[in-house]
């Protein structure tokens, strides 16, 4: 590969101020780790069975049929190799799907986990074997076209017939059609149905039912559903997001999911324990996120960043060959602070997964001391990265100029597939609120005195106070995690006294924390950074890094504040905590560290390890023979089968003859 | 229809504070604008020959089909029905393509007026006639596939040969292969070719030249030409751009386009008279797409300010029903503001418009001095627009919840056939520092002494300065349009002096510029900024708007300029222009604003006047019945043709089967 690499890459390889195998170690867990991935991505991207034509190419049946083929092939092929752990199944499964999914995919996340958790031992008995060795296949059936967020409004009813010793099973309204579930359209014959319990007229609210959908035998709906494809979206085109209508379906009492609550034959509701030992599985969904979103935003910025040295452009100086885009400062500055931020969230899924792992025993133990924390804490990060990551792909496609509205530049797809995660499992404003919540009764806590601990510690520690006339050193993480600081517990402080104000004024608490959420959203996210800044910092403390890797890590995590911080300088400056001077001093240390980082940039893309295979992109790929390649893309694209589309004897070939005999 | 119309959005109609037809005329000109514009609407959604299957259910050569048929009966029914005028033909076109386009858009746009510009009479006698009946069809050949905004490094040759007295075209290499071109895949038999004249071995730079690429007789490609499409795109799904590659294609020496300039038959190069004539036309696209990125940014708004009417979420208070989306705080502070900027660049691209259209007879008569200005103005303006749409349409898209994602939205192709407008026809950093240029050019001059005029006179006026222990009234316009042009002025001023202590340090001009680049930027979205705003602000001292239009505008106008204050704080106050107090007063401005706007909402959003023709969303449905057609979109989709879809038969049944049969 190396003979034919294109030489730009060549050099910007060959100059890089420290190996990216280290920081590729850094970033994987260590060097047996590393093998492993690569190992198992090999196994996958070198597999005839999981080779095709570009998906981009296919209409969106051919893409369900093609995903459902290779789904069902890599569900085998795993059981077959024995490939079980969390992190096998995640590499192998990412080098056979790329930036797609299969349309069995909320099976394995949702179904099974459900089936797992919320099943009786009988019930698992029955339908968890079945499950896991795919003899039926399923997904969790939840949000209803009218209703999303807000679980406790959903309007699937299950009403309890002691007669029969069954639930009916009605969707009785419009609003009320099962919406969005993965899988249901066409693929799934079973689901786990949420639905309001009802027992003679009285409501016991949302529990989880066993439901067959389809037949064994034919497929074919069953009596009283009506199921099917909730229509083309955005992306996930693979996937048969599905809509259900019920129409008195009748199930056995049994298939109620009664781990934790059960309805007896003569009717009779016996509750759960608890409900809070769900957040559990909730904190690992958004740590998922948090990690996923750093790596969706690594792709885009590897694909930019390689494509910004081979693409040449403009002349800065006369005379002078066009230089290669990366080396001016408008593009560093568009890709650097992505780069940067790939980093930051990488590191804080991390530092959230390890968290819980060390909290999820405690967790089982039936000691949920921790979770409220978690909690919070894991909403307000999922927000922010899912955001950043958003706004940060668009950002690397934009700085691609034309040829990033390719589908051959990769980046479409990868923003498509992934900014789901910016909705999915709790949107944006929803929780961010809750990490407002947790945090506006910490700040509660700690006036009235109490110490508070783990995230929010700060809030009741003494911040960091301006002190007027010095001079600070704003390349200090130091200094820059106490600005983060200061401004995170000043923005909880004036949101929590601006609600207050809102009901001294007169306002109900609903109405209060309404008028206030603007403020609110505002102090989660700065929390939220403060954290993200806080962890980069915290790592670099390693003792055991290298100290190149150091040298270039700490760049990073400067950059990251740095930018963070001009970005929204008023929040520096509003309280005077820091000055225009420092704001000033700061943006010169963005154009110095992007300076030194510039030679490092292809060597700290290549550290995030994505091979031709997975990244998916002409413009990213890692020999840089970009033009050549985008040719033969395009020359095999449907459009080029024949070199005279048949729409020319059909409309252009008449209207051009008919326009010629005029004249 | 009123009969049927969703109860909420009745209501909301219902409870407006003014009549929204009086802002529709406002908008479109007068009553008989309006008037013309709706009945070529009407004509064009009436249109039986225009109605077809939804193009997302379309695989992308079915939607190419689809919009070249369409787009031919749109060409002969605009002749018949003699629909000539700039604007009747905008009306019709938009209300035929709805958020679309179709394979002959580019011999409209840049093909005929390219032959009108820059070929000779006898050139027109020969090729015009036939390209304005359409007996052939073209398009515009610049952008290669390794160059774009760089004109002058484009590769393709025009070698003139003295013994035949032809040009030998040539795409000598793999990065010179024309990439791009709208309709030339398939659709253009023609096109005008931007290549490097060469004539004994000495380059003249880049000219047009009229090449016939496929033949007339059986539409297949001319001995010499490669061409085919470029392959799927994020959007545009309809459209070819095409690659072209050359080899030795010879053209009579008449093809070269030469109004301007010219090669005598001895090879005598004539060269064209003045070079600066063409900035006219960009002026004029770039003020289009001014006006096309407030027009896609207002549909989107009205999408999901109707589907947040509509949509009922979350318990705010207990007991209460599920409120409007509408009705959260967080909610309005994500659509306002996209509802304030929709407003504040329509007008700023009608400003733009009437600028243009007064100096063009100037321009036409050779009088260039009001060009620099115009140029770099529209630049900025251009830039400043079409990021602020994109950034926005998927604010509005992340607004509609799940919802948003689906095709049924309308949202998704909206986005996907907008965002084009922020790379092409002058990418976003390259247009903002032409502004840039043009300001540090008028900043030196104001230095100097010399007064400047338009839309830089502030620089050499006396800017605001701040008064200490001064409260304003932030939500005087007066206040904030000082406040806007006071931070134009700085960043200017400091843009200019990074820029010459960069050169006092010792760097050359050209490195010098470069470093200073993330600051000039700055400096010209500002200048754009202070523009939009004054802009807004003046049109607002129109004494014939009605009183409750002048209220609701200028609840709009401050919206706009607070909502740019609070986002950018940091800006006013890093030189203590504004206080942290101000910045205070300005978010409880923004929360107070945005109470007063929640009961016009529905109306502003009606008074952009989209039947739901062009609209094509079924989430802003007019009378917001949306779950119902949301439910019947969805079952005519694809997938959905059968209840069990083939890929059962072929995968899915023999995997279940042979589990089943395991256990």
């Amino acid at each position: 590969m190396a003979t034919r690499m294109n030489p730009d890459l060549k050099k910007e390889r060959e100059s890089a101020s420290f190996d990216p195998e280290k920081i590729t170690n850094f970033l994987y867990g260590g060097p047996e780790k590393l093998r492993r991935k690569r190992e198992l991505e090999s196994l996958a991207l070198n597999d005839p069975d999981f080779q095709h034509e570009d998906l981009n190419f296919m209409s969106r049946e051919q893409q369900y049929e093609t995903q459902l083929k290779k789904g069902i092939a890599m569900i085998t092929k795993m059981k077959e190799l024995n490939i079980t752990d969390f992190w096998d199944q995640y590499y192998y499964t990412t080098a056979v799907l790329v930036s797609d999914g299969y349309p069995m995919s909320v099976h394995e996340r949702m179904f099974l986990p459900t089936l797992r958790g919320q099943a009786t031992e009988q019930q698992k008995e029955k339908w968890l074997k079945m499950a896991e060795n795919y003899a039926i296949v399923g997904t969790y059936a939840q949000t209803e076209i009218g209703h999303g967020t807000f679980v406790r409004g959903l309007e699937t009813t299950a009403t309890f017939d002691p007669k029969t010793q069954e639930f009916i099973l009605n969707t009785p309204t419009l609003s009320a059609s099962k919406w969005w579930p993965g899988g249901m359209g066409k693929t799934s014959n079973y689901v786990v149905l949420m639905a309001q319990l009802y027992i003679r007229g009285k409501s016991y609210g949302v529990h989880p039912f066993m439901l067959q959908i389809r037949s064994l035998e034919d497929h074919k709906p069953m009596p009283g559903v009506t199921v099917g494809d909730i229509g083309p979206k955005f992306g996930y085109d693979f996937m048969d997001n599905g809509f259900l209508a019920l129409n008195n379906v009748r199930i056995p009492r049994e298939n109620m999911l009664k781990k934790y609550s059960r309805v007896e034959p003569d009717g009779t509701y016996v509750k759960p324990p608890s409900t809070k030992l769900t957040y559990g599985t909730m904190v690992l969904v958004r740590a998922g996120i948090v990690m996923s979103s750093s790596r969706v935003l690594a792709r885009a910025v590897t694909i930019a960043t390689r494509y910004s040295c081979v693409r040449r452009q403009s002349e800065m100086k006369p005379g002078h060959p066009e230089p290669q885009v990366l080396d001016y400062v408008t593009q560093q500055y568009k890709l650097f602070p992505n780069l940067a931020a790939a980093y930051a969230f990488w590191l804080t899924g991390q530092t959230m997964m390890s968290v819980y792992n060390k909290s999820s025993s405690q967790i089982e133990k039936g000691d949920i001391s921790v979770l409220p924390e978690l909690h919070a804490l894991s909403a307000g990060l999922k927000a922010l990265s899912s955001a950043r990551a958003d706004v940060g792909m668009e950002e690397c496609r934009l700085a691609c100029g034309g040829h990033g509205y390719s589908h051959a530049s990769g980046l479409p797809r990868l923003y498509t597939n992934s900014t789901p995660a910016a909705t999915a499992e709790g949107e944006h404003v929803v929780l961010m609120l809750q990490t407002a919540r947790y945090l506006m009764k910490s700040y509660t806590q700690s006036v009235q005195g109490e110490k508070l601990a783990g995230s929010v510690a700060y809030l009741s520690g003494v911040q960091p106070v301006p002190v007027a006339g010095r001079t600070r050193n704003m390349l200090d993480l130091g200094v820059l995690c106490d600005a983060y600081e200061h401004r995170a517990a000043r923005l909880v402080r004036e949101a929590a006294e601006q609600l207050r104000s809102e009901m001294q004024a007169g306002k109900d608490q609903a109405d209060a924390w309404n008028a206030t959420s603007v403020d609110l959203l505002k102090a989660a996210t700065a929390h939220s950074q403060y954290f993200v800044v806080r962890n980069f910092a915290e790592r670099l403390t390693d003792t055991t890094l290298d100290s190149s890797v150091f040298a270039v890590l700490t760049r990073l995590c400067q950059l990251y504040a740095l930018h963070g911080l001009v970005t929204n300088s008023g929040d520096f400056l509003e309280d005077d905590y820091l000055t225009g001077a420092d704001i000033r001093q700061a943006r010169r240390h963005i154009n110095t560290l992007m300076a030194k980082l510039r030679p490092d940039a292809v060597a700290l893309v290549d550290a995030f390890d994505y091979p031709d295979g997975i990244l998916n992109s002409i413009l990213g790929r890692y020999d840089g023979n970009v033009y050549e390649h985008l040719l033969e893309w395009a020359k095999a694209s449907p459009l080029n089968i024949t070199d005279v589309h048949q729409s020319y004897q059909k409309y252009l070939k008449p209207f051009l003859q008919a326009n010629r005999a005029k004249l």
